[in-house]
């Protein structure tokens, strides 16, 4: 099972698993396929198991900005369905047949309602997660802004 | 007491707040005194009460990028100090003599082990405001890019 190896479920107990395990679904994707897209309401939360999705943005709704290719077993996306107000940040869009543990967002707000520890730990992984995304795009703009200072300064 | 108006502490009951509090200290700061460094070990988050506070990155150790100037009272910062592995991820200078409250990550980290959801609450609310700083600079990113774009068209 996919799940005990996805960064959000890291440092529960056998227990805890189990009982995400039980509300998970299993699907399958086609390539091409669009999840969800950028704003809409995030209902479900996925884990792959295998295939690839990818995620992306759209300046201007015409261009399409790639963020990331989700290729490893065990990670997630749609986790924007954990917190308010409960809508997708980006695009996702099957970029090779995928099969994907599905996790609806209902289902794991009234499992966290009965289990504060199990959210507590959840929702720490996801902001450190958040963190470190933010950190990484901090780092993309210092390489514009330096991009920028040079050209300023030849 | 800023506590309250904290967006990390939303949604928290009268006895919550009231736990926080006890656990929160009071210092002034004046202009010009860094609280803290980008990679520096988190052992405290602050809460603004008045005056100002710089966040800022550098790029090199040279160039000074300035992220945010925090001036609402209730403002929290240093929140890197709640999730692994406890190291602020920018830096924090004084800009106008202030007033903070200081809350100690062990006391934090004391009393959300004690309260499962108090401890949900506070990270829910964490992992919100990280999300929304990531679509914020991802939005900047985009701004960059069309600036790119529109060079490469004309």
């Amino acid at each position: 099972m996919q799940l005990s190896t996805c960064y959000l479920f890291q440092g529960l107990s056998e227990c805890q698993l189990k009982q995400l395990i039980a509300i998970s679904t299993e699907i399958r994707v086609q390539q091409g396929t669009w999840l969800y897209h950028e704003n809409e309401p995030a209902d479900q939360m996925f884990v792959l198991k295998d295939g690839a999705v990818e995620l992306l943005s759209t300046i201007d709704d015409a261009i399409e900005l790639p963020i990331t290719i989700i290729r490893s077993p065990g990670s997630c996306f749609g986790t924007s369905a954990l917190i308010p107000p409960h809508l997708y940040s980006l695009s996702a869009r099957c970029a090779k047949d995928a099969t994907l543990q599905a996790i609806k967002q209902n289902d794991l707000r009234n499992l966290i309602q009965q289990n504060g520890e199990l959210g507590f730990a959840i929702l720490t992984n996801l902001a450190k997660h958040f963190l470190d995304r933010l950190k990484e795009t901090r780092q993309e703009l210092k390489i514009h802004f330096k991009t920028l200072f040079k050209s300023m300064h030849h």
